[in-house]
């Protein structure tokens, strides 16, 4: 596979300002990236997007645009959601160098790599978070860090582009990854095994399938994996049917 | 010397937009840097400066404006030019990364360091670029190479915060290296003998002192040696006195 066509996308969800839309389309074709999707965006298109986009009209234009962010990770194997340093998100998140090492390698075996940003003001609200495998943070002086959205784009995309200078990254597993739309499917399954089995949620009521989630998407399972899960899940019902 | 007072300042030369000053401002703050400094900027101050700032207007608006960038760098110990990657320069640019350990190393060693931004359309002019001891290109895409300013300005502060945060970072010389200024006496102590001798330039015309120039940048010399070759220049003119 070409590195020029490595199947990586950014995902900016609930964009409030269309420049940073277009600084965003810039910085990608900058760092040799192009899927960019969009959800739900305030202002799109606007003119302010095409002139922050400068050279990038291509990247820009081409750009898909999705009522709802499941559409735009479904076929992902790899899912990112970038967050200023937080207090109460029970993730150990990545650097960006890390992270982009991750994706590359990710996207070097064939898997599909969604990078998510949020909105400029809330950044990644919860329900999505639910969706990433893995947390990045862009480090930052303590004194101020709220970094500008195209900004950010701009540093994952530049570690993207020195990450793809390292031909030796690779994944050591060859089993494709389990896409989000998979993992939907398990947690799914398992949601209605719980629903049947009357479990009683002892962790705060609710959360039990958010800290579920949380294992298996940290987990990065495979499609093997997940099948196999998916399997153990089947036997269970069937026994008790 | 506390991290957060590191002497590294950020000089944007002959700036077109406004709105790219006020980005780098809060670029440099949300990476723990605070020392900004103008070469005629084109329209500053500029409501768009301030409102690019968002929380860093106290960045911006400490900000040092000169008609001259040798009034910037005049006391450094470290001048780093940033360029696009050109056929026709004949220095070997460093990356992001390691202009960034080595800027940071050099702060620690009490240094004060600059690094440079030229204009949004022409970058840095030779001029300016005879100045520097060091260039930095950040990688781009061979695509479409053309980063914006303020994007550039946060790849790299970016990088500074990455290096300080790595505490083994360090110079291995300890003498203070020579500022700008008294290289700058250097050479015209050079030059002045140069004519004195009728030296016959048999690099093309006018070149030599930029050859010059371009080595002992290069070498980086520190302020005890660069009074050692002012005392060679001085014997040499007193003998033929």
């Amino acid at each position: 596979m070409s590195e020029s066509t490595l199947p990586i996308r950014v995902v900016l969800v609930h964009t409030s300002h269309p420049g940073n839309i277009g600084a965003a389309a810039r910085a990608m074709k900058n760092m040799g990236l192009s899927e960019l999707h969009l959800i739900k965006p305030r202002d799109f298109p606007h003119a302010d997007a095409d002139a922050r986009a400068a050279g990038a009209e291509d990247v820009l234009h081409a750009a898909i645009v999705h009522d709802d962010v499941h559409a735009a990770i479904n076929d992902c194997g790899l899912v990112l959601g970038t967050s200023a340093r937080q207090r109460h998100i029970p993730f150990i998140p990545l650097a960006p160098r890390e992270s982009a090492n991750l994706a590359v390698a990710a996207a070097r075996a064939g898997n599909r790599v969604a990078i998510l940003f949020g909105n400029e003001r809330i950044g990644l609200e919860n329900e999505v978070l639910s969706l990433c495998h893995h947390l990045v943070t862009i480090p930052t002086s303590g004194e101020y860090s709220s970094l500008n959205l195209a900004m950010a784009v701009q540093i994952i995309v530049y570690e993207i582009l020195i990450a793809m200078s390292d031909k030796a990254l690779s994944l050591e597993r060859h089993e494709p990854l389990a896409t989000s739309e998979e993992l939907e499917h398990l947690y799914d399954h398992l949601s209605e095994i719980l629903a049947e089995t009357h479990f009683r949620d002892r962790a705060r009521s609710g959360h039990v399938m958010t800290r579920v989630r949380r294992i298996f998407n940290r987990a990065q399972l495979d499609q093997n994996e997940t099948r196999i899960l998916r399997g153990i899940l089947s036997a269970m019902q069937e026994v008790r049917s």
